[in-house]
């Protein structure tokens, strides 16, 4: 039987594009708010600040052990939006697919976003597709954008403005595990790991730490140049230092021997399912406490913390007692791994 | 001199990403909510409902006479958030570059994306970068995404549920400019034409419009699949007809003439900036007049109107004294149009 492929015409604005909505897209991302399908979606938002973020995925291979593009996409607009201190409510989802790709290969990824969106509690609610010919783009890129409420009190958390010496750093869990599948996936890579993306939304764990602390100062996620970039982002120009302890990073053991094995450096490799937070030392128990009980934060660990000296400078205790300079990466460790 | 290009390092979210962004992206489109550059753009909006949209860009060439990818993907969101009734306010920018792509380029791109969203009085206040290896994209692909502030009394505007018989149907000029200035500029035609792209943002227009009337019933931006793709959605599946006069829609002397060489039909040619009404029949005379009145409405028009008859059909009464039936297109007329 010959399979289903996306022709130009499912990009056309006409029939072939109507049809592809309503037996794919309107059916498994169905709300009252997509049912619309006007030029906008239209709603009204609880709070009166809002936070509102984009991100194109183009990750390679599309289908990866742990997820495919589909749920990355939802998870990692969901957790931009998180660490704003948002709570994440409607997402648009763009599709740029490539003349003859997988109808069924769309549908598993469309289902997968939809699990993931409703996993997530959040709704996907306004669309785009274009559709460019053979050989112009690499299968399937999506953009997905989002909107989320900031209760008012957090709205200062994405800044880092609050963020003082003595404020401890914590981790849900182990680094480098997205990069590290994505690795395993690649076909010119002939290396069999159990290691399994941690992509995943993290707006249930955010949310049940904002629910217990009001000291947390700053969350990012930790994604595409790892957690040494975002410590390294984060020091720069202020008048503090950051300090990360080796021996409290959570390593999977597959993640260590394929960083060892091509050489890449763990802190640098790309997570979807971790978040570093800047806590109050007072409250920082308990908010480890918090992500333990969470599904997504069972091996949560504190890692270091804010320091007088060395500001403007993030370093690493290493495990063999030096310690070295966390610098911004100056090339591409990984390309196209989200 | 070597021409500066784009790395696979300027995706990769470390230092050479910084620089790029530092350099071209915060500079052009520099404005206070881009400034805190943090995972999601924090804001507060004056209204309660808000409308959110998202269009991804695709258009080959990306130099086209009258724009290019830039004004085009500010434009497209802007138009979609001010059909909708909404006060469009900010921009998501996205952007998927092919490695190699020329940075002297990308600068034109992003400067034209800043004038235009000036122009429309709206701010660019997040975005992303990705970079795919040579060969896996076509030069560049951009998602705008969009929310707009909705008075109150604005929010059933797109969903045409106020349409009554008698209404009239405006547009603010001539059909088929965008799509045939695509056409003219692909490599593979040898065609020289002063045809311009209508590219534009609207909302100044339908702002002015929706100043003296309350009885614009419905809006939609005939882009993609043409005027002739919006009457066809509009009536399908409603208790009303549409029948609009051929010898009332405004063409432009070079659009015809390419249309009758290629064999095109003007009223499935995309426009990028053009915008269908249907408005009360009182209020009709009073919308026209402000319409050219505005420099985008210059020869706006009174197409058609809203019938009892023939409901669920849109209809051509053509200048020779027939009529035909506007279905919507089953293929791509023109792939890759925006």
């Amino acid at each position: 039987m010959e399979q289903k492929r996306i022709l130009l015409g499912h990009g056309s604005g006409g029939k072939l594009s109507h049809d592809l909505i309503d037996s794919l897209f309107a059916s498994y991302f169905d709300n009252e708010i997509l049912r619309q399908q006007s030029d906008s979606a239209v709603f009204a938002l609880d709070t009166k600040h809002m936070a509102f973020t984009t991100d194109s995925f183009v990750v390679d291979p599309i289908f990866f052990p742990g997820g495919n593009i589909g749920n990355l996409a939802v998870a990692g607009t969901v957790n931009d939006l998180a660490v704003s201190g948002s709570i994440p409510k409607y997402l648009s989802c763009g599709f740029i697919i490539e003349e003859g790709f997988s109808m069924d290969e769309l549908e598993v990824i469309v289902q997968t976003m939809a699990e993931e969106a409703e996993k997530a509690g959040i709704f996907i609610v306004t669309g785009d597709t274009k559709v460019v010919d053979k050989g112009k783009c690499d299968k399937l890129f999506i953009n997905t954008s989002g909107v989320g409420e900031i209760p008012s009190g957090r709205i200062d958390i994405g800044s880092g403005s609050q963020i003082e010496v003595g404020d401890k750093l914590l981790i849900n869990g182990g680094i480098g595990e997205h990069g590290m599948a994505i690795m395993s996936a690649r076909n010119d890579l002939n290396i069999s790991s159990p290691v399994e993306s941690d992509c995943a939304c993290l707006n249930g764990l955010i949310g049940d730490v904002l629910s217990v602390s009001n000291r947390i100062h700053f969350m990012r996620d930790a994604t595409r140049g790892g957690l040494g970039t975002v410590v390294a982002e984060l020091v720069k120009g202020r008048d503090f230092g950051i300090q990360i302890d080796e021996n409290k990073l959570v390593q999977d053991e597959g993640v260590r021997g394929m960083c060892e094995l091509l050489g890449f450096d763990p802190l640098y490799v790309a997570n979807e399912g971790k978040v570093l937070m800047v806590v109050g030392k007072e409250d920082a128990p308990k908010v480890l406490q918090k992500m333990q009980q969470h599904p997504h934060g069972e091996k949560a660990a504190i890692i270091g913390e804010i320091t007088e000296t060395k500001a403007g400078m993030a370093w690493l205790n290493t495990v063999i007692g030096g310690n070295r300079i966390i610098e911004m990466l100056s090339g591409q460790q990984l390309p196209r791994i989200c």
